[in-house]
């Protein structure tokens, strides 16, 4: 019989936040857990990297990241993630997932989920979180976003005083974009790909093209930054993101 | 002499992320770097911390979260930092602190500065950062956010898929609060202090009332998290925070 939420003999799932990518950048918390939980699940994109828009996750990042911090004898599950843009089969994939999660729940182990950056920030721990938040206790281990690793990067504030931040998705449409920045005083924008020409248009419309930062892999031994006006580039990896803010200067 | 930048011989700034309170969600270069570092800066509050919109910082909070870590013959600094709302004032405590930081940087030491949350995101780290970065090299070691910590805490999605979120300080004017929310899906309000009750009518008018969260001192132990609905205080402490998204639900 299935353990039920509140069931003390049933396991917690815990989306444990993985950082930006350099293995140091992961908690205290993150990596004492790393060591102690039984069962470890990690999503495995199937996707290629560039220009993947919807891929929810790198192929692997995560688990590069975790490496030798895994308990030697620990379960691990890869949930294999197909190909992007295909929501039937990406949805097929996590209730497979969580059906497997689940079946070492209710035997009464912890899982931890390894998830980039933060797992409640555009991560794609929440969907599995939502399949099994109703039988069992979910629990969140908060980790660096690839936004603060990259404005760490650039010692360039994000916010400073009466500033508002935005993050906002490249996939919007183009009017969206500009409505969303213009409520701001800086902005992130994230999941770039083949958004490029369109955040350009966006950003030069707001007189802000000059003060665009792009990053790449923030903290990965393959990093790139540099301004965004220098960027030869049509499209963009998963892992990018530009930076700007209206009165900011990196002090790089 | 004093050392210029880009000399060998002179020491680096370097700014680190304490993160919300927990000492565990600290990163692990944060806590090599406290084992290792010379010299430790940190700003002292002078401000009462409820309804101190303007503070700075907390009252040692980034000391106490450093705690044991602190080589234990490491210099400290304690930079005093005065009563809000006076520009003047901080300025000059910012330059003191600086001058002060100036010097162990010329004699070739390394110098750290605890910051709560992110250096970057509202930090007073750009302050010093802004003061010595012409004469010295600034590093920063990116920490979790207050609104990262309390949405772990909450289990609620910040993010996902094409949302856009929005980071917003209470101090700025009711209209502002307004559109700034109206061009994002979810938002974290900020510095809520005695902006409480026109944080709440902004909330009202978007009809966002129910799906607002209150959270004070995420994962620390005083920690409180509720409805904002079933909150009745009119103002709220500095570490402090509003998250409400237009779809998400808290899973806790």
């Amino acid at each position: 019989m299935a353990a039920r939420i509140g069931d003390a003999a049933a396991g917690r799932l815990i989306g444990l936040g993985m950082g930006p990518g350099d293995p140091e950048l992961i908690t205290l918390k993150a990596a004492r857990l790393l060591g102690h939980l039984p069962v470890i699940a990690h999503i495995h994109a199937e996707t290629p990297e560039t220009g993947g828009e919807a891929a929810p996750s790198g192929a692997g990042l995560a688990r590069g990241i975790a490496g030798e911090l895994i308990r030697t004898d620990a379960t691990l599950i890869a949930i294999a993630m197909p190909m992007r843009e295909d929501r039937a089969a990406g949805a097929a994939a996590y209730d497979a997932g969580a059906a497997r999660i689940a079946g070492h729940l209710a035997e009464g182990h912890d899982v931890g989920v390894l998830c980039e950056g933060d797992p409640l920030t555009f991560g794609s721990f929440m969907y599995l979180a939502a399949r099994l938040s109703g039988r069992f206790r979910v629990e969140v281990v908060p980790g660096i976003t690839s936004m603060t690793a990259a404005a760490a990067r650039l010692v360039l504030p994000l916010a400073a005083r009466t500033d508002s931040l935005a993050i906002i998705p490249a996939t919007l449409p183009e009017a969206e974009l500009a409505r969303r920045l213009d409520a701001a005083d800086g902005a992130a924008f994230l999941k770039i790909g083949r958004h490029l020409p369109k955040l350009r248009r966006v950003l030069a419309a707001a007189g802000l093209a000059d003060h665009a930062w792009y990053v790449e892999r923030a903290t990965r031994p393959e990093e790139r930054i540099l301004k965004l006006s220098m960027l030869a580039d049509d499209t963009a990896p998963y892992f990018s993101l530009i930076l700007v803010h209206r009165r900011g200067e990196a002090t790089r």
